[in-house]
């Protein structure tokens, strides 16, 4: 049974939007927030190096499948896994693939002060990050972790997830991760709201949304998690008379004031698009029910066109990704050691949003895209997502909308910063985030599989599972309308 | 590109809710429906043999898996299934799974005639019917059947359903079957409304939403596919005063009309719910997050505790299923002689949701429950819902509500049928389907996997995939407002 959460649903997404457009903050400004990381980031010692696989503590290739596991069976292992599908111009493949069944906790606590809503971020480190401390959410947990079936520390801040008759719940969603590395990886995206007061411990601090959201448009400074979970808010759905009025008082004389505007519009208006909901959800349907997957999981052993050395199993050509050991040793208050396998992508990927004011709304431009580790075949994609291929070198015309983003004039660019993806299972792996407005010779007619959809859309998609891929999430949390 | 198919929503709802109330039919009324089948029935031999699997016409097993396979590879085979899961009582064991991995087409074509819309419904004929003959969708296709690759004969009325250009798409959604017998099966449910005319041909007949409601309040006479399609149908969500007006002109001095009349407000208001809608996500959320279940695909000789002989494989202690080997003989227009596998239930099952006025609005009372065909863990299900146990034989208490069901007193009782299943893939599979009152003694403490939901709320999950299984589809299907 549900226990007794039922809220003012108006109350918490004003809330929400009030967060959004404050960007002050009395307990830490942004540039404190900046020099703090910098400092936790000085101060911890890591060393990562890359080791022999025959050398990791804990890790080694099952005999009979040469699957590479810890040895009590737990975390995450690489396994294989053959695919077919009629998507796409290879029909046929087998990779390596990261498999780690649970579902994880992703969690953020956030607590009204003043009337406006903070949340309680934790400054992280994560060993694949580039910059090793970003900001993270208040809890991230494993299944093993938050259900304390191995009687290890437990996380700080659980007990206030799992105090669900005092804590509302504002947000709660499942929600994928890279469906081209990890087999059906799920987190649950969770956002509290706690009425009373609460320890900060060392390594976090309390920030408005809008600070999140101007601390996104830098380069590597919020983590992927954190990412993720802020993308889901909803702002509400509003006629647009009340979106014109909050329009019309928001976020006066900053810069970029007319886009950031035309954003807010496009979140909190449910009246105007291109296409209406319905229409959306019977084109996701037709293209889902068009396209075959086929995924088997198969022993790594058995994965075509990769090989293993000493030190990595990587593609033949050099392609995609590779799959190294490394040893990782933090020293901070205390020291920590331990050895683990981390993906190391080939290469910088893209993932770029066109977007364009149709009818006075702004239109995403969105595509359904197929990932061999979906959970449900394919999932709306940013307009261009050339995570692990070799984008550069792709042939004139190959991946619609590539060579737009690539030869776009700076003056259309409305964001751009470098992000990483997940610092506990990828190696230094931080891709291109990009927000593009079309110009108006931008091409009207649009491959079956692409289509214009408004924020509010998709934020209404967000709160149903695996509708929306990872890459798509973290372009739609550095939306801010600040 | 989604085509150009933006319709007026309201409209589209408004014209559902008008043939839902109705049910004159000046070109075929209710009772012609049935002496139509009957007549349909009578006249068409069928005769269903069951054979040994070393007598069936291109089946056999594969000789490195044991699995049923068709020479062809189409179709779909008999597999087997391992299954890990931390929900209910059994943690571990491997059963027999039908593979069927294909989304397949479940169509109607509808048309306003009149100021009406009728559905274009087939009267066809299913080997594993207990009568054969039932009112079936106006398209059943295999995905093979609808992409022609195999340049069979192309099924009938097939082409409407892909000029989108000139039919409006009414509803279209991915919907599950059972996920006790299939692995991860699902159809593409899909409504469309044609302008022009169109040829009707033999066994088929324009019927209105009341017409098939009203027809589903008998035995087995609208098969499940019907089922599953019309049981996604939006009405539209209206304000409470809309709902109140509409439910006063609605349908009066029919049998049961306080009751019918309250269904109608349930399934059209969208402000009284006992739960918001985000608080319903959150909690299926939590459920999906807290229950593992963990599946592989097995070969089917590896399947432990299950027996072959000439005629069968089956559970060592005959619960559950079987599967059994049929030959076909359908004598019509024409003769049609196949081999198939057919899988028999142990014994009827029964579905049975239990409802309630809360704050004047009937609440469902919905389950999560976890099956290991499931797509997506757990789909919301009636409020008892044994299939294939032994339900008879259940300890006291060991099934929630199942007790309350089976010993409910008559007047409480507000529907009863018995209904097929998939007649395609089930031998004279047959279940109760029941929708009980509570009376005032019911119990207001719920186990934590149920909860109260709306109409209305049932409909809105209904719009996404895999929220609803085929037994509550099939109980919503049944809710008529005449």
């Amino acid at each position: 049974m549900l226990v007794a959460m039922s809220i003012n649903k108006d109350y918490k997404k004003i809330l929400f939007l009030k967060s959004a457009l404050t960007e002050d903050n009395p307990f830490m400004s942004t540039e404190k927030v900046l020099a703090w990381l910098k400092y936790r980031n000085e101060e911890v010692k890591v060393n990562i190096e890359k080791i022999k696989f025959s050398e990791m503590n804990k890790w080694g290739f099952d005999a009979a499948t040469g699957n590479l596991v810890h040895d009590s069976g737990r975390f995450f292992s690489i396994e294989g896994l053959q695919i077919a599908t009629s998507w796409g111009e290879v029909s046929e493949w087998s990779q390596p693939i990261i498999n780690q069944p649970e579902i994880g906790f992703l969690g953020i606590i956030t607590k009204e002060i003043d009337g406006i809503l903070y949340f309680l971020m934790q400054a992280k480190i994560e060993p694949g990050n580039v910059n090793y401390v970003q900001l993270s959410p208040t809890l991230q947990a494993t299944k093993s972790n938050y259900t304390q079936v191995h009687k290890g520390k437990k996380p700080l801040y659980l007990e206030y997830f799992q105090d669900r008759e005092n804590n509302k719940v504002l947000l709660d969603q499942l929600q994928s991760e890279q469906g081209a590395r990890f087999l059906r990886k799920r987190n649950r995206n969770i956002i509290i709201q706690v009425e009373e007061d609460i320890e900060v411990h060392e390594d976090f601090c309390w920030v408005t949304l809008g600070q999140l959201k101007k601390l996104i448009q830098l380069d590597n400074i919020v983590n992927m998690d954190t990412r993720t979970v802020i993308s889901g808010i909803s702002y509400g759905n509003y006629t647009s008379e009340v979106v014109d009025f909050y329009t019309s008082i928001a976020s006066p004389n900053v810069k970029d004031e007319r886009f950031k505007k035309g954003l807010l519009k496009s979140i909190l208006d449910r009246e105007n698009s291109l296409y209406s909901f319905d229409d959306l959800l019977s084109w996701i349907t037709e293209q889902k029910a068009y396209y075959d997957l086929d995924v088997r999981s198969i022993p790594l052993k058995e994965v075509k066109a990769w090989h293993k050395d000493d030190y990595k199993i990587y593609q033949e050509e050099g392609k995609y990704f590779s799959v190294i050991g490394v040893n990782v040793e933090i020293s901070n208050r205390e020291v920590m050691v331990w050895s683990q396998p981390l993906v190391q992508p080939a290469q910088e990927g893209i993932c770029a949003f066109i977007v364009k004011e149709i009818d006075g709304i702004y239109h995403f431009l969105t595509q359904c895209k197929l990932e061999c580790g979906n959970h449900d075949i394919l999932e709306l994609a940013p307009t261009v997502q050339c995570l692990t291929g070799n984008y550069r070198h792709t042939p004139k015309g190959g991946l619609p909308y590539l060579d737009y983003v690539l030869n776009v004039k700076p003056e259309q660019i409305r964001y751009q910063a470098l992000q990483s993806e997940e610092g506990g299972r990828f190696y230094r792996e931080q891709n291109q985030n990009i927000i593009i407005e079309a110009d108006e010779n931008f091409p009207a007619q649009l491959p079956a599989n692409y289509n214009w959809i408004t924020l509010n859309q998709l934020i209404m998609f967000l709160k149903f599972n695996n509708y929306l891929n990872i890459q798509a999430r973290s372009l739609i949390s550095a939306v801010t309308f600040i």
